[in-house]
């Protein structure tokens, strides 16, 4: 399997939810305006907390400085990793549970932090730049790893970037068990073409900007075991969407699609309190167990809190594993 | 005639040009989201100078305070005249001049300021709530007066109204003449299914938030000439647009409509320097010319300046008759 690392320098942002209104112009640039701005990669999700906003250096530039906004101090590299042909896996899943074992568990080993971006199209596993050289010492025995640079793939030469030493040390740290939520919506991951991005920009505006207005009362109380959650992601001019179905609902449905399956997703929410940037190993402990048992996973790093999506049938299934790793802390 | 006192209490403010990005939210929600805003009477013309919003109450709620926002002190009432059938008038003209005789020019008498607002469909006489007493006073004789309650037309009671004196004294003062710009840009005016607004929004958005963004500067160097204004207003439900050509080329041609002419027009911007609220006459100045000529035109008064639209063909006796007006200014 190939190993790339994107040519995209990317900033992890979070806006407080009452200061959006100060960024609704940068963003709107960001979403709809392509050949306004150089930015590649941007992604933002809504969540109860706040908003994330994952984008490259040109997209940074657009966000002004302000009380509302936090930025992660570090400069973070997507990695993606390209299955060529008749890859080892014989698994049917998909998303993060197809890298669980190959990329994530050997960073997590390494005490590399990561911060997962599941799209529509395919997962960016994001690593500090700082780690490069741990990472790609990591997974070179595994991978092939070549370094996008100006839309060509160079093969890595790895002593490029591996200095030698793993700074991250070795011992095995007894990982944190996070508490877990399973909100009660279904989401779906969707994409567009984005030629027909300006077809639903009204609606994409009033669901981003504007669902906070009153006129979302209405079904608040309907909704109590529901998580407000919402992705949009543009990136290297690919659309993709993560939205419950009541979202979906607003929609055309002639213009998004879904995989053929059309499947429903549920979340997995993970994380007590803020999760932060340095603990390494969240994604891993629960995407190999999904991974042992083939279940396909979404996953979804915000500001605050990670977001696992598994398909809607197995939720019962990845709830017991969920509730087994928690009360029996030792077996992981 | 039946002249109408429309069920708007107006606000006419203005926006800096560099304080847009604050008004994005508010204005984007005003402009696109019906569902989510009750206000009904909505303008945005941007001039070199700044953006007049001209707005009702309810949606004048939605603007932040702010440095970048001025405030005209007063509540303005949209007043609109609905020729019954078969008019006294047999003029062919539209716009301002149809009115110019029958409202304009008794107000200007009257010492009364007005706020024009020609629309795709019709003119607004914008007169202040204060003021009523003395519009009344002087149009009750050539009007039908009705005031609009509730979506109903009621006739006005003129004792209700007028309460005897007419306080706005009545010497004639020689009126300033203004000085004029003529630039050479073409414009339309055009209207289009409010249910296609979210067809136009980014194109819309880009050129009514994003043009002065450094794309622009391509062709700056060809348009010396040329004046940026761009009027945008969608009231009781209907949509009316006012752009140059130039602006009109990045919009699909489908959706927008003009008059079955498909005519061109030419501006005549009035001021050397802003003209504030209280002078009166400055729309009777150009308008009875006008008329006299039985030239149509539209009038959009702004903040800072006002402008009147005549069809291309007429601009050079237009400019005749300004240059006349300005050189022997006793004749007027």
């Amino acid at each position: 399997m190939d190993l790339h690392i994107l040519d995209h320098r990317l900033r992890v942002t979070s806006i407080a939810k009452n200061g959006l209104v100060h960024f609704t112009h940068p963003l709107i640039k960001l979403i709809f305006l392509r050949n306004r701005t150089r930015c590649k990669f941007f992604s933002l999700t809504e969540t109860p907390e706040n908003y994330t906003v994952v984008l490259d250096e040109e997209g940074f530039k657009e966000l002004p400085p302000s009380e509302h906004l936090q930025v992660e101090s570090s400069i973070w590299l997507p990695l993606n990793v390209v299955s060529n042909g008749n890859a080892s896996s014989s698994s049917q899943a998909v998303g993060v549970t197809k890298i669980a074992k190959s990329v994530i568990a050997p960073l997590a080993q390494q005490h590399v932090s990561v911060f997962m971006l599941s799209t529509y199209q395919t997962d960016f596993i994001l690593v500090r730049e700082n780690d490069l050289s741990v990472v790609v010492s990591s997974l070179e025995e595994e991978f092939n790893i070549y370094k996008e640079v100006g839309g060509e793939s160079v093969p890595l030469n790895c002593q490029d970037v591996s200095n030698g030493l793993q700074k991250n040390g070795k011992e095995a740290i007894q990982p944190t068990v996070h508490p877990v939520l399973i909100p009660k919506n279904q989401f779906c991951v969707m994409s567009l073409d984005p030629d027909t991005l300006p077809s639903i920009a009204t609606i994409l505006i009033d669901v981003l900007f504007y669902s906070s207005s009153p006129k979302e009362e209405t079904h608040s109380s309907s909704s109590q075991d529901c998580i407000e959650f919402f992705s949009f992601s543009l990136i290297d001019g690919y659309v993709s969407l993560v939205m419950d179905t009541e979202a979906q609902r607003r929609f055309p449905a002639d213009l998004l699609f879904t995989s053929s399956s059309g499947e429903l997703w549920r979340m997995v929410r993970i994380g007590g309190h803020p999760l932060g940037f340095d603990e390494c190993g969240i994604v891993a402990q629960i995407s190999q167990p999904l991974a042992d048992s083939d279940i396909s996973a979404y996953y979804i790093s915000t500001f605050s809190f990670d977001h696992a999506l598994v398909p809607e049938e197995d939720i019962g299934s990845v709830t017991d594993m969920l509730q087994h790793q928690r009360t029996e802390p030792a077996t992981s």
